[in-house]
């Protein structure tokens, strides 16, 4: 497998709703003299596909529920807020000690169903992608009509784990390529039968592209070079749980 | 932050228990022409970290419980391995679905308290270091006095996650730095007063790692050059989560 780099594309434009991300992605790298390959891997962040979607609300427009400013007085959150966490979710998971965990429109379980208020303009939220999947593919045929190569695109979120401190960064979209790397029945240098081993490769792809972007940096797009993933048309739906092998139901 | 890159180390020989892993990476990476520089992070699977500090355990000779013969019905699982999973574990989280989810004696929660019988000669099962925090800190000595530099070590395992499929890697033990990025009242490049984000660095650094090392590849070992992880002596026990914390007790 030998090396891989993961480069960051800063200096972005702030990214208004209705913009062709793809095409700022492409002129970006151009003007940092990045070069987008075949096979390469460009990781985005979900914030900046938000943004050029137009899925960013103005908070003080939001009109919270009966229900919405009860829990904003147990949460110690902006009722508005609350509001539009329950109006992106569709199941509340957890709903204590300061946190509300809930499972998106998408099926992703995360704090406050992704809806955000860091790194965009003070007195507005984003929220997720409606579709985060075809977000990524999108972008993707706009990098091969403009580049003639093909890439995978990953669109990541930051999210907290159950049973460890700190969050990572993981894939909520993705186009060309498959999220989960399948081992089982293959053997180990040792000749043995690979029984329980698939790996999140996307998320570990966006938990490594986060290693460039940071937080307060302003890097909202890394191209990852030298990693053979696998091909084919996946979803970002393989890595979500499925009901009947979540333990905490 | 730029460019990160995550060299892979393959064609160590086969570890033995009482070998000094330290010098057999310093050896590995010089025949194979990486510079371990000041301020890289070295990431070491914990496999052979076990290896080489004899945590390898001959099934065969293990003599299980009467709770571990019955366990290991239900889970369909070698009762031998159900007790040797038994003996390295404080808690037993979740026990479903041929799943035997425990909290480890360090407090790592993962399945089968990371006994493990990939990677490893056949008829013998490895246990997880017993101080993994410790085996890191010898190896950082090691690099140190071989080669002149300070270098961050992160010994890795690969742990499943509550919501979602797929496993990544995570680091288990560390030396040479914090493993927790902190933006709690930093500022981002709106102004806003980052308020929850406290980063898992070193478990990305670990899934990254992961990346070039696979499951079949023979790469124990990878260099990470180019990110300025947070200095200091820090600890793995960091990342887990306190019981105070943890939703699903």
């Amino acid at each position: 497998m030998g090396e891989v780099s993961i480069i960051g594309l800063s200096e972005l434009p702030e990214v208004s709703p209705g913009e062709d991300l793809g095409q700022l992605l492409v002129k970006a790298a151009r003007s940092q003299s990045v070069r987008i390959n075949h096979g390469d891997v460009v990781v985005i962040t979900s914030k900046i596909v938000s943004k050029a979607e137009g899925r960013i609300v103005r908070i003080r427009e939001v009109e919270p529920s009966t229900l919405a400013k009860r829990v904003s007085r147990l949460l110690k959150k902006d009722p508005r807020v609350v509001e539009m966490i329950f109006s992106e979710s569709r199941r509340i998971v957890r709903m204590v000690k300061g946190l509300l965990l809930t499972e998106t429109r998408h099926g992703l379980v995360c704090a406050n169903a992704g809806v955000d208020q860091s790194n965009i303009e003070a007195g507005y939220a984003a929220l997720l992608p409606l579709d985060p999947d075809a977000s990524a593919g999108r972008i993707r045929a706009t990098i091969r009509s403009a580049l003639g190569v093909d890439v995978a695109v990953i669109i990541t979120d930051t999210f907290g784990r159950a049973w460890r401190e700190g969050q990572t960064d993981v894939a909520i979209g993705l186009s060309g390529m498959i999220p989960l790397r399948d081992y089982r029945g293959q053997r180990d240098a040792h000749g043995y039968h690979l029984k329980v081993t698939v790996t999140a490769v996307a998320d570990e792809i966006a938990s490594a592209a986060e290693l460039v972007m940071g937080k307060v940096d302003r890097v909202p797009i890394a191209v990852v070079k030298g990693y053979t993933y696998p091909k084919g048309e996946g979803s970002s739906r393989a890595l979500i749980r499925p009901p009947s092998r979540d333990l905490f139901r």
